[in-house]
């Protein structure tokens, strides 16, 4: 059986020979690990234009955890000045072996960097690769899906232990620390994404950082933390409320937003508009007179990047596949006051299968801790 | 007394206009933060056509630390669409006012960014500005190295209490994961950069991530952390040892690489070729023998950004000023066995003022832990 990342850039042959591109030049980090298995520090890899594809990157530091041996079939190349740009020495490489024309990820390059490899590709046209990669990323496999759901229970159990220890008095700087160290604790590589860890006024927002303000009595508390696992990176959001009893402001905000939340993750199906799922998680919202200040999205996949396609926004194009991985995570924030957001990674999977397999478990229910 | 913020933009338009450049729309976030003394998500300042700049930027979330008011000479535009390209809006703002060129930031723009920046200002040519504001962040006024000493003092103390804890047993991870939970605990805004923890074989590399190796006695242990203060990164690594007694190479290797540190230190002077210091670092690995596989660099600016200009590497252009902080740190790595680096991180001063001034005071001797 061939090597899953040589089956990997097979595909990406196929799509590019199916648009007449001979030879591909991949530079963005996840889409270099994604057709190698690995992703040394400033690696360029040359899918064609011969049989061969060639991956070449700097001296890799000794004990690189990204530095799995790539598969034998893939020429590898390290090159000879550390400081070097691995992306112009393999543009160089397809010249020589009289590529047609050279794709490259023009989302990735910058126009100066692009500017260095045609000065070397004496006359090789070059054209846009665009998100091809991107693009093979969208439907994971099994063991994709297997790093993910992994991922998920490391981050559930980081925040089951959080939410048996006291939380009153404690920063959300430090809330957020105590979650990075747990994950790794329970085996991450490494948190997904910036931990966040919002309190009071600063709950139910997107991408809080976590600052000083310490938690009080009656706050509500948003938590979004993930994992990286095998590359694979998760995320799950929480909000809480602290003390004895929840006011009936955060009640009602909390079973709104559960319920917009509900709605999405229903709504998630092989097939279904991703902009149809933003619309079923943003319609309750907005219903409810919340629609000022919601964020742009209602979700996201998550991969090797915790941010990837398919974007679940009112102006997304396309329809869901079955084992694609997304989030669903619609928020409310009442400046001054705080708010909600509930956050879970879920993979799309066909009402025969069960429907929408939900990876992170951590109850939803509204706790006061 | 002018805003600083202005007083800098105000040197940004007079260089332009030494090139003939009516308007600049500045995109790098250190760069931008630089010039308006915030960086909200996805900000793009436009300086000039006009005697107006104009900072345009997402909804900020709440609670944004980065989010100080832009001063009041600074017009600033929130775009209506959360996810749209700050970037394209000022450029587009750019053509409605006329400018006769746009410079812009093509080390720091994508081709795919480019591209649509030129389709909404029609007709209007866009040139490079370079590293036009990379070049006035080199030199720091007092109010940056004040912020850069409070960041070596934080990093030193997270660093000193490390040293009083049992180190034996503990794993990579854990010692990093603590290292930046102290860096918090002493005020830093967070770590500067990843923390790299190397133990044994994984001691002295220059940028390895910390693994689930444990600290055995004998072994070396290298740890490399900075403390992120105002938006100001600073920098420190030391190399210690396990167990009561260092082994003969272990006190040789470190005595020559604290060699090659200090006279890499000694070189930093005003006028001094940025490639002199990195010939005085290197020189004595080399001439032990220890060429072969050094860091490309020896050392590097620090700021905004934990690597900026200045390089201190062997092609590095042009020559030091007063009042640039930099880092130097040699460092040897023998495969299998493990290496010794040493990092702090320094202001160039003249010799009429004691020459350089050292900001990461964590003693250099070989300390046995």
């Amino acid at each position: 059986m061939a090597d899953v990342h040589t089956t990997r850039r097979a595909r990406l042959r196929d799509r590019c020979a199916a648009t007449g591109v001979t030879a591909a030049l991949v530079t963005g980090p996840a889409n270099v690990r994604y057709l190698t298995g690995c992703a040394p520090q400033g690696a360029a890899l040359l899918v064609g234009p011969g049989p061969e594809d060639t991956l070449v990157h700097l001296r890799p530091p000794p004990e690189d955890p990204d530095r799995d041996e790539p598969p034998d079939d893939l020429r590898s190349i390290v090159l000879p000045t550390p400081d070097g740009d691995a992306a112009v020495a393999a543009a160089e490489l397809a010249g020589e072996q009289r590529a047609g024309s050279l794709a490259v990820e023009e989302h990735h390059l910058t126009v100066t960097r692009h500017r260095a490899l045609r000065s070397v590709t004496a006359g090789l046209p070059l054209s846009d690769l665009g998100g091809a990669v991107e693009q093979l990323r969208l439907v994971k496999d099994e063991h994709e899906i297997a790093a993910l759901r992994i991922a998920a229970e490391i981050a559930d159990q980081a925040l089951g232990e959080l939410l048996e220890s006291i939380l009153v008095g404690r920063t959300e700087r430090h809330l957020a620390l105590e979650l990075e160290r747990r994950l790794v604790d329970h085996g991450a590589e490494g948190p997904a994404f910036p931990t966040s860890v919002g309190t009071g006024p600063n709950s139910g927002t997107a991408r809080h950082l976590p600052s000083d303000r310490r938690v009080e009595e009656g706050d509500f508390l948003t938590v979004r933390l993930g994992a990286r696992y095998r590359g694979y990176r998760c995320e799950v959001g929480r909000t809480f409320v602290i003390g004895t009893a929840p006011a009936s402001w955060q009640i009602e905000l909390y079973e709104l937003v559960f319920e917009a939340q509900r709605a999405g993750r229903e709504a998630l199906a092989p097939g279904v508009a991703c902009r149809d799922v933003d619309r079923a998680t943003r319609q309750p919202l907005i219903a409810a007179g919340h629609g000022e200040g919601l964020a742009p999205w209602s979700g996201h996949g998550v991969g090797l990047e915790i941010d990837e396609d398919p974007r679940l926004s009112p102006a997304a194009m396309g329809k869901l596949d079955a084992c694609v991985p997304v989030t669903v995570e619609p928020g409310v924030h009442l400046p001054g006051r705080g708010g909600v957001r509930i956050d879970d990674t879920l993979v799309v999977r066909p009402l025969a299968d069960g429907g929408p397999e939900l990876l992170t478990i951590t109850t939803k229910e509204l706790l006061a801790l």
